[in-house]
């Protein structure tokens, strides 16, 4: 089986399964106990906190570990000033394509009273519309959450130039990193974002496990209440999954840049031979994407329809995001993006890891046009 | 080393670990993706599903996978309804011997105006006063919070009261059954509680995992919104810890009542064979406990001075719950017992596990003989 829905997750280490055991196995005392165990697990957590800080290039104290992403992108809503100078509900600025679990606790949100949402629109490649944000980004704005890279397109979002909007503009910036970690280098500390959140489970890291980071003295509330984690997040630290995590970061960090330009080369590849076969649109072809992503229509035929074939010759994709995979309507990220609803519903995404070998993608390429040449031909 | 801080964490029983091994390494897809990957892993998470809803008496479809028993109370306090009948926020009572994250939650959220709070208290044993319940449990209460077994003390608590008293004044009630759960049978569906929480690494289970149970046909909003777990909780799901928390209450429900009488049988010999010998008081002794937990004070010794010298000896216990020993306050719990701030101080927490052996008993039995004579000589 050929597994290219790596932006759904990724297969944990082996190095990351083996800390995990030993950990289970040895150090499995409460981190919290003053004990001697408690302080054995305790030096642990510090050790896989300062692993991920140097990933991101942040410091140790300024990792929180929680849940995953999406519960540290719901504490980034949940720490939003209740209300702003002028009495109203915090006002908030996301892209219109963040995670659909994020814009849904945002509307939510919005629903309540809690907030004030507005959209960043982004252009027909999947990307932030500058011009947009230029225009929204203004002073009265309490936060704009935009993440680094998109899960269905992998395009790179102008985090650079928002971060500089918000500076000028008195807004606090958030990043969903969840899907760029481990795939090209994230720098936290040079973004200009104060907050952002992770998951390691996309870098081979093991679930159950994400982060926020903090931007140096800002304070920002738990959305669980309690004693771990410096007062930001409450309940008996997840330590296997932490040391997990630690480590994962670690081989994320080993050889970063070579994996990254593997995988695109791949990648590359991958589409090229495809669109030498096919009748192809890869949507955000034109800008800068994650070096493993690769989403695109084929024809006019429709997602399930290919990925059920794809799948019986060993093959297995996406067709977005597995989040919202068990709906039928088409991507919001696409629909933002501006492409047809019916164009839509022939999306396929294929995201490579570094365990993705060039054998895979030829054996790949070989399943789909297998597959695929008939219904093609009928396309 | 003797490990009896069992009520702060314990051992993964090995098949847990075995179980989620197999699991990380064979199915660490998406459980929400729709390929076969997918599907097989999500066929693995109604399995642990059903296994921990067998554990409880509940069903499949009550059990709301989370982070931890943190997460699963922070959720309740969410899904209260934001104004009450008079337009009031809603009117919250729990216990004052609550877990101490839960109590700051709700602490926090009355302080935003988002509930108003009521304590309901204990008496000079821990248990809640019924006379009390009944005079503070009427009609406009919202929610009423009272946990099934105290986490210092090990007093149980009496939810069959309180559940009648909740039912005729039509206010819901939610049970805080992490220290229960896997020590003596819980059977969610009799206990009349309408929501539950818990938390897998307190019955061997992994950490970063637990539950919320809902009532049949309760409606109760997400925390942390998203498709997962039929819109209660979003995130992708940590499916091998959910794998491990299933294996977990299989084995917890295998001779449970067993078990339960072999821990108590030791604990009582613990309890009584060190009274022989030093002056002992243990709390909560006139009223049914848990069959693994000694809460008690030797003399007038300070908890500080004791756990040093027993953790030298080999011995490791501890002076109230983990999650709030980093601080130098008396146990609240205590406290709301009316036990004076320096008897406080010195309270000792002897938990056992299905694991603790006769052995280890009189190991430690040796182990405080040995280190506290003199102590107990100068006390």
């Amino acid at each position: 089986m050929i597994y290219l829905d790596n932006n759904a997750s990724t297969r944990p280490a082996p190095e990351v399964l083996a800390a995990m055991t030993q950990c289970q196995q040895n150090h499995w005392a409460n981190p919290a106990a003053r004990h001697a165990a408690g302080q054995a697990a305790s030096r642990l957590l510090e050790q896989a906190r300062a692993q991920l800080a140097q990933l991101l290039n942040g410091k140790p104290r300024q990792v929180v570990f929680t849940s995953g992403a999406t519960e540290a992108n719901v504490q980034v809503l949940h720490g939003l000033t209740p209300r702003d100078a002028g009495g109203e509900p915090p006002l908030l600025l996301m892209s219109g394509i963040e995670h659909a679990a994020f814009l849904k606790a945002a509307q939510l949100r919005e629903a309540q009273g809690l907030l004030r949402l507005q959209l960043l629109p982004v252009d027909a490649q999947g990307r932030v519309s500058l011009d947009a944000a230029q225009a929204l980004i203004r002073p009265g704005v309490q936060l704009v959450s935009v993440m680094a890279a998109n899960n269905e397109t992998g395009v790179l979002q102008p985090i650079a130039e928002i971060a500089a909007l918000c500076r000028a503009a008195g807004a606090l910036l958030h990043v969903d990193a969840t899907q760029i970690v481990g795939r090209l280098p994230f720098d936290f500390t040079g973004s200009g974002a104060d907050l952002a959140s992770l998951s390691a489970h996309k870098l081979h890291g093991p679930k159950g496990i994400g982060a926020l980071l903090l931007r140096e003295n800002l304070a920002w509330p738990a959305l669980l209440p309690g004693a771990q984690e410096r007062g930001r997040r409450g309940g008996t630290a997840n330590l296997p999954a932490i040391v997990g995590f630690g480590v994962a970061a670690q081989l994320a960090g080993q050889n970063l840049s070579e994996a990254a330009l593997r995988q695109a080369h791949l990648r590359d590849a991958f589409e090229a031979q495809l669109a030498a076969r096919l009748p192809l649109r890869v949507f955000g072809a034109d800008v800068p994407r994650l070096p493993n992503t690769s989403c695109l229509r084929i024809g006019a035929l429709h997602a399930d329809a290919v990925l059920g074939r794809l799948e019986r010759g060993g093959l297995i994709a996406a067709s977005g995001a597995a989040c919202s995979s068990g709906g039928q309507q088409a991507s919001h990220v696409l629909r933002a993006m501006n492409v047809a609803e019916a164009e839509a519903q022939g999306a396929l995404r294929f995201s490579l890891s570094r365990d993705t070998s060039a054998e895979d993608i030829a054996a790949a390429l070989q399943i789909m046009g297998e597959a695929l040449a008939p219904l093609a031909q009928a396309a």
